[in-house]
């Protein structure tokens, strides 16, 4: 059993990104940007109700107050500035799945918060503080390893490890960072190829050619041009050839 | 048996305005900006916290997207959009709301869209669909014989009615509009007065002299200025002396 | 001689809309937006720089306050606040266009700025007011019988008409309200020879039948989709082959 | 010979921050914030038009994108971004400096930018850049030792170096940091003495009790509150006592 995970509702006023629509065929669990790097209300609207008429489970994808960064700028928020930026962004897109009947299902960093709270406890921190004051039932999803995950059991969250079938991976297990050469993996085939087996089999081949064990509840797939889109849906195709059933963590 | 209502945590960021911890020794419902014209996720906290420490009652503030404009120009949103906007507004609020351990009891809107609902069909009607669809239960507060309260009425929404010590009324009952001489009234001592007879009797004194009647369920107090904060604590304690006990309507 | 204008720069951060690249290479001005309701620094660093390289005329195309609304919502600003939100975006364009080695060369309302300042005085004066300021060699573009283009005169400003043929027009010459049936000139063919016709003869059939002098000294031509840049691309084309020189205004 | 300079217009729409009329009466130089820390476009056009009645220089007090963290936060903006986004600011508050008869003569960052760039090498050279291609004559004024004042003198632009009486310094002449006991000086005599001191044999006494050369071309006074400003005003009474000069340095 795997969930597929992706970032929509990343619009914003005029503005659009990404395929939304096509995304919902697709994945099983939606992280729905929440205002603060993208997304306004009637994105958030529109994205809810149409991810609750699909049984796709509502994430609410949290990050820096930065639109004209799209929060992929890391900021040094004090702490306490940032749980209740998230618990606003939380609370918001709350709001909207409760509308539409259902509710937000887990929490997931955007951009440069997702990156920064793999290392910084501090902000790691503060998130965690955040859905911990919101809804302690809450699942968060992230990196095996990182402090976001590692505080966030502490605190007795219940987290869940994603994997990205695109990037490459040490031997150790963790993401080759994107500066270095051959961070991502460009061919379809073999993204498509890694999918099931991270999903079947639970390793992926590292860069040294060596096997490391990854066992993800969910794999984050891309939507924002028509190209991933496109490698999204295979993805799910051979999934389901491989009778990997396909299912929300939350 | 009377409200008193005022306007709170409408600072932002590095910015202050009016003295929060001042109104809610005097108040005994807070009109808590949510972010779209004033407030940021980190006095929302603070003062959602201390309104539900002091058992004040908490309702939201809602207004137009226009922090540069303070929500006080009025802005032409399509309804649709209006609605997602006031929904986004009272979701995040209701957050801290039960993170404090109460909720949000109530909605008021601010500024140039108050003004605007007293007349503007299409938009009142947004605003109401906005309490409605996020919860049929919470009331209403505005003026009598607003667009707003008329529709929200018929919508079955509870709908609470406010008056104003310190504006001049015509002899139908209605505000004298701020353009016209006269039109706020400046001497404490009057508004004092008037407040009691409001509470107590029903009445103000309209601009022409007659009588004419007001049956508030709440007062509105201003707390921008200290001279606003002091002329609200004495209005407070005149309603203490005339035995009108100051309960919150929600 | 005619100038074909369109609106450039209408990005945000991670967001684009319209190809910014294939205009240059087709109109002869560009209107690029300033940052109030689309465009951001980095944007305006490389429309300038690219439309100067290319000898494309630089317009300010200012707007209201208002990215999630893309400054398509009438706001009711004060005047006095409007003349400096367009001082302050005609100066930061202009800053930009002054490295690329040119000036802003015109000024052009955007969306509901630009449909505002037909009608509502007050604000066409402000308008006016902060062009006169900031450069009153300054030539502004926009609608005959305009209180923009009437109130700009009277300020010694130089004026110039644009056209759409895209849109149908009444036997009085002005545009059919968008609101009504056949507003909107769909068919490529059709606003090619428009186009021409506005530019060689001066004339439009009107919704009504008849032939309407329109003499623009710019055609105002549309690049949000692809659609759209390949009928700009046919309307340069037609131009050419009707001999007719296209120049710039300004 | 000294300049007093201090930040100016750092209000935002309906919230005030100092007393900008009361500050003009003092400096000699204004550090004008440029909008995107704080600051809007009516705010400028006022400090610009004030400032130049009075003969107060007028500097760019440009920061990071960021109103709700007032430019106090480090963001990991990209160079060449920043670049831009200065460029922008600066050129929008030149605008209104043109149109009140002067122009904008000097370049000094607020906040988390002003500390980054002490050691930041990457955005240090993105703000010279800016400077640099905006107009190469101006000044800019700062830290000795820092990264920001070494790139621009290394850039050709002319280096102006500030000095603040209020903050404790080490023996080797830089600021103890803020996070340290003792690091801002309370005692408006001392810091009144300080300034005079710094002003007149060049020294400081440091947190060790050593006499520190310190030589700034300027005084940083402070004006965010009532003291603040009280402190400026009795700097500037003491430095006319002593027979120094008070004039901009640009």
């Amino acid at each position: 059993m795997i969930d597929l995970n992706s970032d929509l509702g990343e619009g914003f006023g005029n503005w659009r990104l990404g395929d939304d629509d096509a995304l919902l065929g697709i994945v099983s669990s939606a992280n729905v940007a929440c205002g603060f790097h993208a997304g306004d209300p009637t994105i958030l609207r529109r994205v809810t109700e149409r991810a609750a008429e699909r049984g796709v489970s509502i994430g609410a994808q949290v990050g820096y107050r930065d639109l004209p960064g799209f929060g992929r700028r890391f900021i040094d928020v004090a702490p306490e500035e940032l749980t209740n930026d998230v618990i606003y962004q939380i609370a918001a897109l709350d709001g909207f799945a409760r509308i539409a009947g259902t509710s937000v299902k887990y929490v997931k960093p955007h951009g440069a918060l997702y990156n920064a709270i793999v290392k910084h406890a501090e902000q790691a921190a503060a998130v965690v503080e955040a859905v911990r004051r919101y809804d302690p039932a809450l699942p968060v999803l992230g990196l095996p390893g990182s402090e976001w995950l590692r505080q966030a059991e502490e605190a007795g969250l219940r987290t869940v490890v994603e994997a990205f079938a695109d990037r490459a991976y040490t031997p150790e297990g963790t993401l080759v960072p994107r500066r270095e050469e051959g961070a991502v993996v460009h061919d379809p085939e073999v993204v498509v190829e890694r999918s099931v087996r991270m999903a079947t089999e639970g390793t992926v081949v590292a860069k040294d050619g060596s096997e490391v064990a990854v066992t993800p509840r969910s794999l984050c797939v891309h939507g924002d041009t028509a190209g991933a889109v496109d490698i999204a849906r295979r993805i799910r195709a051979a999934l389901a050839d491989a009778d990997v059933p396909i299912e929300p963590f939350a």
